[in-house]
């Protein structure tokens, strides 16, 4: 099989686990008699010092013409400590999704059993968790209009859904759900907001054309409490932009670390695959982010875009491997893990 | 002391919890030699059904006239599962909080050290942690223009924030922060909304009339993630309507249970007081609520609304009695509580 990867490492310690991402690609062509080509492009702020624009056309345009793209994070501290900054990083990032139609996000939360003691929740409320998100990504208050008004000193941003957009997102969930154990929770906050009374009227009608799957709608509030009360009440969930990114942050509590956390943007062109983590430029250029999520995304880049399932299945198989053999960055060891096990973030993507 | 009471039992649940919280106030009058009078008045499905408002004017006219509130909740499955509904018990709630002015939603989520085992999260996590929260409630997408366009296809709700109400509730969060451990938690999405923006920078502002106390800016996805992972990171947090919405439900879970915690709700006007759970319908008239996050709310009400800090450290002290003595409603029993010390909601507000 012979595909065009676009690496988009972006800020942070995007860099350092993409490297580790694409080393796997890498391997998996040598391994299975694949050729994958390599291109790198630029977003974020990276992109901002160097052309002033956070996601340059040119990089839209490698993407665009690309099978696949392994990405890494954008974010600076900078601009956080900024509010008026006009140009950010993560313009970048929303714009990117918007244009290459990127409009259903999904997040698989799942704990390797090695790691059942890496989280702060209780192992016996943790075993056999298993939840696939399916998050809206081009839509909501993420891409409503925003401002500001009397003088300044009144913003404002839009929720904003539409029929079409929830309709897509719900059949790429039901779907889903018909090849697991065929439930569906829809989160939503139709007790206050209009936009989730569309969105839970709309869900409520794809429902219908999906008679084997149970649906049931949660209130966000509820939903984030229970994630972590038992989390194995969800199976798949689907749910807004911002809802979404709460809830799957939260929820990356439950594979024990948000160091192991892929996900997979999908949608009418190339899928983009990218760590749930951010850029965290606290520990930057230490060697000490966990690559796995970066090399886990790239497990679900060869499944979901190449259909490469056997590949795809090995590099997961390698990644439980290495945790069997005890191997641990620093943020999913526990106190039993022996340093000399606990690596950095080359020596882990090489193991 | 002379003092009017309004309960406000609204649906569900509410009515056998406040049963138990204005129980406790009765006791507290009797021991400590006060006359406190109390009125009843409707609101929510309730109100609905009797009356077509689910805030009727004389509910609204009794509260104003009176001391303190003490809240049960609101909410019904009928309206839940028909996003269409014109009028819903939720609105009485919104309209109360907006009419009374009661901008500031403070959380306090303390664990009592008897129930470290009742919580998902690991004892170790726990122990320790104490966060108050400043939830912002009269102002946000909860009270912003709303609606459907394109003939019903798209809806439409509007985040909104204005200077002063960033204001005022800052600083009723640093003043908080001055008498416990100085720090404040800000917690927005200032990276994507124009309303955080505006969020961040006036906590900025506020934040340089008190330069005894570090403030912190985090985002809501990481907060989400951190409250569980690192409870103990969190002292005062304070942040918008919509985020404090989730975030605390989010925390009930440090507190064991959902069941254990009050809130008070302030402002221009009278106080009001209210467990964080809900109507509960899967369990209303079973009698097997916990009563306790209503009789903590009473105690929130003597302290704050009625300056009775004594009284109010004596409630509490006798809930943690309570528990000491093995006590526990369904909700907080775990697996080594002996089956007679499982108790129904009235004998629990007994004891
Ligand atoms: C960086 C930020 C804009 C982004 C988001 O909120 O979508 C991130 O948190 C994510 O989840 O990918
Ligand atoms: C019932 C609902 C409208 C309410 C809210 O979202 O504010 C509730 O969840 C709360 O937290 O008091």
């Amino acid at each position: 099989m012979k595909k065009k990867i676009v690496i988009l490492p972006g800020d942070g310690i995007g860099k350092e686990v993409t490297a580790c991402g694409k080393k796997i690609l890498e391997q998996v062509a040598e391994c299975f008699g694949h050729q994958f080509s390599f291109d790198y492009a630029t977003i974020g702020h990276e992109a901002i010092e160097a052309t002033g624009n956070p996601l340059p056309d040119e990089s839209l345009a490698k993407m665009k013409n690309s099978d696949a793209v392994l990405f890494g994070a954008v974010g600076h501290p900078k601009y956080d400590n900024d509010p008026t900054a006009k140009v950010r990083p993560e313009q970048g990032l929303l714009k990117m999704r918007k244009e290459l139609g990127l409009y259903a996000n999904l997040r698989p939360i799942k704990l390797f059993d090695e790691l059942l003691g890496a989280s702060s929740i209780k192992p016996e409320i943790l075993k056999g968790a298993d939840i696939l998100f399916f998050r809206e990504l081009t839509g909501d208050v993420y891409f409503g209009e925003r401002g500001r008004k009397d003088a300044g000193s009144t913003a404002f941003d839009t929720m904003i859904y539409s029929r079409y957009e929830v309709e897509r997102i719900a059949h790429k969930a039901f779907k889903a759900a018909l090849t697991r154990s065929k439930r569906v929770t829809s989160v939503d906050k139709a007790n206050v907001l209009e936009s989730s009374r569309l969105w839970r009227e709309v869900v409520q009608e794809v429902a219908k054309q999906y008679p084997d799957v149970t649906v049931d709608h949660m209130f966000v509030d509820a939903a984030a409490m229970k994630l972590i009360q038992n989390p194995k009440a969800f199976d798949v969930v689907v749910t807004g932009n911002l809802f979404g990114d709460i809830l799957t942050d939260e929820a990356s509590q439950i594979a024990g670390s948000m160091g192991m956390l892929a996900s997979a943007s999908i949608g009418d062109t190339v899928g983009l695959y990218e760590p749930i983590h951010g850029s965290a430029h606290d520990i930057t250029g230490k060697g000490i982010a966990n690559p796995l999520a970066s090399i886990l995304s790239a497990a679900l880049l060869l499944d979901i875009s190449f259909g490469l399932k056997e590949e795809s299945e090995t590099v997961i198989k390698a990644v439980e491997q290495t945790l069997k053999d005890g191997y641990r960055t620093r943020d999913i060891a526990d106190a039993s893990t022996p340093h000399e096990k606990i690596l950095g973030t080359e020596v882990m993507g090489n193991v």
